[in-house]
């Protein structure tokens, strides 16, 4: 079957914004959600809320496509072969809990194996990062640009969850304390889509993660792509998008030179 | 000499205003930045431009007041008697060069040794935090709430620089590592006056840093007090505001916790 990128991606953003001005609406009422005493429940209820919102939608609109999520209204999804959405209602949990902002809807459609489209949308700032394959990448209106052609480890920004500098079962933590030390800066903004547009944005430069599903950065990536950044798995190879991988990502350089000297899986 | 706190007030926040909205100009300004070879050079001459306006002003409009600022346009204060001045520029520097966003003018003014106004302004996002001692804190038009009364540490957001968690002269960074597994995330935003604007809106509950100037924190920790928000020395004494010291800021709680618990200045 044809995929109809320049429809899915129009129907798709208008699904984002429209289900964007619920959560705000429901955030703005902050003693319904700080008088609960498991904050966890409430994002559950957010979560299940928002990808039943989309799954509905898909359902009734693509019947054909499957769905890839985290709450379980998706599908056991095997291979990207014809038209998968692979979803993440709520990007950014404890944000959404603790800040009520800094938390992203991240979207992507990919087409045998293909990323074709992806939406991050920083729901309270109003921003939607946006991109086609081959067709560029947008924050709201503004074209994103290509990265530096160069750029040196020890002046990048890196991004990554404090945890990893900490003794872990996945990776040498030394290793990770060493690039911290070589590195001019690290961020930890707490979610991982919308890191990866800073990424895109080059307000960042290099990311690491171990523990990600595919919803966290699925979107993420083919903005990434669109401006000349890449993603890895931390082996080097490529990512399968279709289940948790340890990945680098961000400007090839510091990609490159982050998997050659400082990540050891164990 | 009468301290006319009101009138400093409104002073200090329309001279805030009108060097933010000329940082505002110049930045959108990318050619002239991203051409730079040393792009530490350029954040000097925009912290020395904003430092020396600051200073005209003052020493144009009260001339009996001490500044006690970072690029050598301010005094040699050795007490806080009198009204001192206690100015950043620009907090978050490394933000500024590389993010062209999350930077901070932060300015402060003590009355005989107590701050009586603070100010932290976020100059990309147009948002002022402001507060006088004793009648509150606001971002923007908005009143920050007082903070929670109790906070388990176990339920707290973190702040603090990933430097900590790595060997340095200063701190125990095993002790740092553990306290990141004991909280329940860490966030790292790379300015210091804006991160204590968080603490003092509850979005995230405690901080520590140990190598901060008066000027990174005096203004922050003006609105901190109004919500019931402490800093202390690292160790647990009150602060000097005069020269640079180890600190923590947060919760009282938090505050208390990470003191008997997760510091040990070497």
């Amino acid at each position: 079957m044809t995929f109809q990128k320049e429809s899915v991606f129009n129907t798709a953003k208008t699904w984002i914004k429209d289900i964007g001005q619920v959560i705000r609406t429901e955030i703005d009422q902050p003693r319904q959600i700080d008088t609960k005493t498991h904050p966890n429940d409430l994002v559950t209820e957010m979560d299940k809320k928002v990808e039943q919102f989309f799954a509905e939608k898909i359902r009734t609109e693509y019947p054909d496509h499957q769905i890839l999520s985290e709450e379980g209204f998706g599908d056991d999804v095997k291979a990207l072969s014809g038209t998968t959405w692979i979803i993440d209602p709520i990007d950014g949990t404890m944000n959404f809990i603790h800040q009520k902002r800094h938390f992203a809807i991240s979207v992507a459609v990919f087409h045998d194996h293909i990323g074709e489209i992806g939406f991050v949308y920083d729901v309270m700032g109003d921003v939607l990062y946006a991109a086609k394959n081959d067709e560029g990448a947008y924050k709201n209106d503004e074209r994103l640009q290509s990265l530096d052609e160069k750029k040196n480890l020890t002046e990048s920004i890196y991004l990554f969850n404090t945890l990893w500098t900490t003794e872990n079962n996945i990776v040498d933590d030394k290793k990770i304390r060493e690039l911290v030390k070589t590195v001019r800066g690290v961020r930890t903004y707490g979610s991982a889509a919308l890191e990866f547009c800073y990424l895109a944005e080059g307000i960042a430069d290099g990311y690491v993660s171990f523990t990600l599903h595919p919803w966290d950065f699925a979107a993420g990536a083919v903005i990434l792509k669109e401006v000349g950044g890449v993603i890895k798995h931390a082996n080097g190879r490529d990512l399968t998008f279709l289940t948790q991988e340890p990945l680098v990502a961000g400007h090839k350089d510091v990609v490159d030179r982050t998997l050659t000297h400082y990540i050891e899986l164990k």
